[in-house]
């Protein structure tokens, strides 16, 4: 090794993103070194500034660097309407897809009781509040179809029901333009069991 | 998309990666904020740090925070050998395996007129000063065996045999425990070509 100062630092301290082994982490600080300091520097200005200003929306829990997330904040969305997802990055994926006009809320996980991942870890005391407050007509689940995502849709339902609330949860099935053969067995016997009337 | 601001920053600035796209710059951004923020406020503050100091050895042109890198400082490498390589990821290969006591020079790159890149933005005046004022016996050529890497291998043979300085190129082959059926076919070609009597 030519140094077994910063440069080693810094390659090591790449390893904190995810996906990222030590050799992937050897050809960032490289790259980043000999070719794109620039870059690099607009990086960590931005990581500074979005750890010191990239919080939790006080209503919907994604990660946002105001109070109210923009979609909450929002006129147009439709309130009444309550989407359920884990993590902020479902929501970027709603969004992408332009088909739902409504709220989130994010979970920021899932249940999961091994894990020390309950209720409360959820925020689920405070989308409880919410429902009972009234104003919300339909939430719809979009949690993972895992066990504890599905547990959690579960726990869900239940807290919507006792509230009066209308639940639905998303459509799982074969994707579109997804090829039959190439469909794992759970998702077909799901795809088979869902069918509906033409 | 839930934020027009610094969250989009932050996944935009992630790009600056080597093979980093959309999708994993938006991963990277939510991992950080959502699981890391600690090895993110590391990586930030390692990287203005590594930008602001880490620069290019006087003798060997690698990276490093100190004018001259703690190979070319150590007393215990054989200055009279010197081995030529691409980059500085290439030295850190060599000393991993662990049999090579000499010093390097690092081109930094290897020669390509067409993008511009000469003998001059490759150090190799400096590489020529060195080898004429005496003291390195051999020279090991290590550069990548594309056709830049070649022609940039016979520039510095070329170099070397002018100064009187013994030049060898490192052997190319197939490498041990690859099985012939997975090898390429130009490198097998150049195994063949370049047999040695048992």
């Amino acid at each position: 090794m030519p140094e077994t100062g910063l440069l080693e630092a810094l390659i090591e301290a790449f390893r904190c993103l995810p996906g990222v082994g030590p050799k992937s982490a050897q050809r960032m600080a490289f790259h980043v070194l000999e070719r794109d300091r620039e870059g690099a520097g607009r990086l960590a200005e931005t990581l500074l500034e979005g750890l010191d200003r990239i919080g939790r929306c006080e209503r919907c829990r994604t990660l946002t660097e105001e109070k109210i997330c923009r979609l909450c904040a929002s006129p147009n969305r439709d309130a009444s309407l309550l989407c359920i997802v884990e993590t902020p990055a479902d929501i970027m994926a709603v969004e992408g897809a332009s088909v739902y006009s409504g709220l989130y809320y994010v979970l920021m996980g899932r249940l999961s009781p091994l894990d020390g991942v309950g209720p409360a870890e959820l925020g689920l005391e405070r989308l409880e509040e919410r429902l009972a407050r009234g104003g919300v007509n339909e939430i719809i689940i979009a949690t993972s179809s895992t066990v504890e995502g599905e547990a959690t849709a579960h726990y869900l339902g239940e807290m919507a029901h006792e509230n009066g609330v209308r639940v639905t949860r998303i459509a799982h099935g074969v994707p579109l333009g997804g090829e039959l053969e190439y469909i794992d067995r759970t998702t077909l016997a799901h795809a088979f069991s869902g069918r509906r009337d033409l």
